[in-house]
């Protein structure tokens, strides 16, 4: 597809560097956003500059945050002690929409995964055993392990899980099992044997 | 889904604005363009930006140009005496990618539909009827319409071959038919019925 404009060939290539945009899309993205008028667009790319400049990480968590420390980690109301970390941003806000949860995070930002080149240095489990050390704010007396169950996740959990060992703090994993509403027939033989293993009293279910 | 940044939130709203963008994938943009270096990130906001500064529609033809004639306008090898006329600039890229067509276009921008509000002098009808009459840049012989077979694209089509009756231009469409290497079996009525209808000799096919 050859563009009789070069400007509109080069945003729409910009568009189409986007996660899982094709160059069909990429196009009626910038038509629309070339459709807009001015006040509109001005908004769109003001919005999209704010990114780089004024989305932070939180310096605590890693999550994203106007400041230097995200609302949770700021929350007075959420208990410090226990830590759930997870791979990105999108699993903290996964865990929020459950209102279930009332500790903090730490965002990894990854799994180590050797075939991408990601290793322990790559991914921010330095600053999760140092929150432990630290025990800034409040002494840390459980983590929570919510990585995904892959190889890469599952060796991400097994080194922490590891480093974690001499720091006496609890370290639990969230439970795989099959899910609410799912039929046993159809479910995988491994989340079935573990939803089997890791059985609780009918009671607290 | 309330992020922890109002900066990320308001990028992501304005992403989730882009045709059949949701939520979860504007984050996903968002996420991404704030992993981008300075660099990567600076070359995606000034090509995005160039939209609304940097390309224009072409005069005559109203396809996008980075010039006040399109390329396709400006070309000394093109029929420019055989006017193609389609809905959008999408569908101008697709007759090229054909690599068969010879002549120029021209882009109405949309079809008649006073469900949506766009009448007559929202479209480029009077700009196709101009560039007939005052035959620039040479007298135009023949208008093939290519605009689509919906009661919107229809109705456009009949009022602009009544336009050009006067004009005593050779008003022509495209031909509709089984898609070639589509079975006949699973062809809708209508279609089949203008493929026999329409039918051309056998040698020239």
């Amino acid at each position: 597809m050859d563009l009789p404009s070069n400007k509109l060939q080069q945003a729409v290539d910009q568009l189409a560097s986007l996660p899982g945009v094709g160059k069909r899309s990429a196009l009626r993205y910038a038509l629309h956003l070339m459709r807009q008028d001015e006040a509109r667009f001005a908004d769109f790319v003001s919005a999209v500059s704010a990114l780089k400049t004024d989305v932070h990480l939180c310096r605590r968590c890693h999550c994203v945050s106007d400041e230097e420390l995200c609302p949770i980690c700021r929350s007075p109301k959420r208990q410090h002690g226990v830590i759930c970390v997870v791979e990105n941003i999108q699993d903290v806000l996964a865990i929020e929409n459950t209102q279930q949860y009332r500790g903090v995070y730490h965002v990894l930002g990854g799994v180590i995964s050797p075939i991408d080149g990601i290793g322990i240095r790559d991914i921010n489990i330095a600053s999760l055993l140092s929150r432990i050390q630290q025990a800034d704010p409040e002494p840390v007396q459980e983590v929570i392990l919510a990585l995904p169950t892959t190889m890469e996740g599952d060796t991400t959990a097994f080194y922490i899980n590891k480093q974690l060992e001499p720091l006496g703090v609890k370290v639990s994993a969230i439970a795989r099992g099959i899910s609410v509403g799912d039929s046993l027939e159809y479910a995988d033989e491994i989340t079935l044997a573990r939803s089997i293993m890791h059985r609780v009293p009918f009671s607290s279910q």
